[in-house]
């Protein structure tokens, strides 16, 4: 029997989509070759990877307004700094909201002045800063849509006229969005798009050319998007896998079809921990995340109860980050709405056990 | 039945490899979870990552000695630009022996001064060159060991005093060499280690440090040597498929076992060129690469002839790059001596139907 599997990432996907790349690594396309020892110029894999740039592009209701899709290999780590590296040519203005918004600022303070001007460092993280204005003279404002640590999670964004860089790492093709009030969106696809190992970074074309520093081929977006994400060999499993995730997404009726799932599962789940005397949230109400629910025990003498409980249940990932302590339940696309009614009874069952 | 896979990357992989990495999407080491869809930092994991280390330290020799071993994202052509983002602070040294050398080139170039003190590309790069003498005062010199697109292979290196950095992608793990007179190794895992999606980096540590710029956390050697690796999350599939490759070069007997087996494919292979009155080699003898093979027709009217026969034949992937023309048969590890007898049969045949 299969774990209810609430990991932060790399995480649950669809389990059709398991069986297929299981299958492709055997023998992929009936062409008695595996995905996995094909070239990338195959005409075999490029239709691989055209399909999931357009899936990537539809699904985001993006095509035909000026976007690029890409595949690229380095994780949403290196996103912190091609970000910077391409469009940081003075001040970029940046809100830090977690692990992963401190860590874009870092790097990004390489390429240029870096002015943090939101954070909820204060509070460690529980909440998502609103109420600030961004300036006019920023070459772009960057933010992190969620923050997977914290399990906090923008629900409007700032206006802004200047472009905005998004971290979806860890919501991405969750729930409708404006997505063309973003300039570029980056995401690592081992959350909500498929295994470790690539990154969708989603460009608007007309962002890009502004900087004056050279850029190495290999960090350029103008350089990935001019040899359509196959400059060098792409990451062809990770990519292969996502096309297949995306597929299943679009196959249920796309973004919105999901969040009427992620939605209900993210209800269930912070309902049980408000009504359940034993458990309380992390995060504050307005911002919590549909994606991550972190949450602890009012009372920590308690944990190994709970703990025993909960991988009796088959239940797997569900231990809190060492910033938070306590839980937390990642409910990504593919998480099955089953998968949280067991958890949530398996916290009704550690209530009447105490 | 399956193909006779001479691919040039991706590449064919031990049979056992696509099994094993078949199964491990559908349940992994009996945890009734995915290896795709586990924590990075879960112990099944990080025993995998150590494990690849582990086995490709000890498979170049190279345990003890100061090496660390990284599974990176990227490509070799990331590393063309970390190579020198970590070690450029002057002058570097590089040998132009084809076309990944020349992009090697391109990328060090805007990092500091960089000169090219060997070079083939007079002669189409089909040799290589000999007889240059590496300047004392270079921060490093860089070299190609196997120009996979060319078909040809260094058999002796330069003696020099500066760290040697060498990109082995097309034939790391193929044949003995003192791998301790290279300060840093990197190699894309697509041909003999892996699938596409991770490229090992070996660093002699001591190397490390000598720079002033400042590296993004990403670029950094050192930073992913302090992090052993997971500084951010791995390609997990990969760097798991490269260590059942690597295994199964260990259980095989290891890099000196294999060699003997590359030197059979590559001489049964060879021997018919030379023999064949339908064809001639391309790359100088005595630099012909033991990995990829390339040759052309001498009477290019009698192509369709031959490319009927060889796809009748049950084999991939001869096709030459467009730099050379002609065929390249690429011989990694994986290939079966048969598939070579497969291929020999067919250009005899072709040889009696012209
Ligand atoms: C929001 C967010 N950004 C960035 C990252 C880093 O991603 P990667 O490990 O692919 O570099 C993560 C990882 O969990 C994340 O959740
Ligand atoms: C010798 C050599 N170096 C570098 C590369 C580029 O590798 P990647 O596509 O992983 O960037 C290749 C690709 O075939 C290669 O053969
Ligand atoms: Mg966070
Ligand atoms: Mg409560
Ligand atoms: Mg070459
Ligand atoms: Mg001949």
């Amino acid at each position: 029997m299969k774990k209810h599997n609430f990991s932060a990432g790399p995480c649950v996907l669809p389990q059709e989509v398991f069986q297929k790349a299981s299958q492709a690594i055997l023998n992929f396309n009936n062409m008695d070759l595996s995905i996995i020892e094909i070239s990338h110029r195959d005409k075999n894999f490029v239709a691989v990877m055209e399909k999931a740039q357009t899936l990537a592009l539809e699904l985001l209701g993006l095509e035909g307004k000026g976007y690029k899709a890409l595949f690229l290999q380095g994780g949403a780590s290196m996103q912190f700094l091609m970000a910077a590296y391409n469009l940081l040519e003075t001040k970029a203005v940046y809100a830090d909201t977690g692990t992963w918004a401190a860590k874009a600022v870092k790097e990004a303070k390489l390429f240029g002045e870096v002015d943090v001007i939101a954070s909820s460092k204060d509070k460690n993280y529980n909440y998502i800063p609103k109420g600030y204005s961004i300036p006019e003279d920023a070459d772009y404002f960057h933010c992190t849509s969620n923050n997977t640590i914290f399990g906090t999670q923008y629900k409007e964004f700032p206006q802004t006229s200047v472009p905005v860089v998004c971290d979806m790492s860890s919501d991405i093709f969750s729930r409708e969005l404006d997505f063309s009030k973003f300039s570029v969106i980056y995401a690592g696809a081992q959350k909500n798009m498929g295994p470790a190992g690539t990154t969708l970074v989603v460009v608007k074309e007309d962002v890009l050319g502004k900087v004056t520093r050279a850029i190495p081929s290999m960090l350029s977006y103008k350089n990935h998007i001019d040899k359509e994400s196959m400059f060098n060999t792409p990451p062809v499993f990770a990519v292969y896998t996502s096309m297949l995730t995306l597929e299943w997404l679009q196959n249920l009726g796309g973004i919105a079809a999901i969040e009427k799932i992620n939605n209900q599962k993210a209800a269930l789940l912070y309902s049980e921990i408000d009504r359940n005397p034993l458990f309380k949230g992390f995060a504050a109400v307005e911002d919590r995340s549909n994606m991550n629910a972190t949450f602890n025990l009012v009372d920590e003498s308690h944990k190994e109860v709970f703990d025993k409980l909960w991988k009796e249940a088959n239940i797997n990932g569900i231990n809190g980050h060492r910033s938070v302590g306590g839980y937390r339940a990642s409910m990504y696309n593919a998480l099955p709405l089953e998968s949280v009614e067991v958890l949530v009874d398996t916290m009704k069952k550690f209530e009447s056990t105490i």
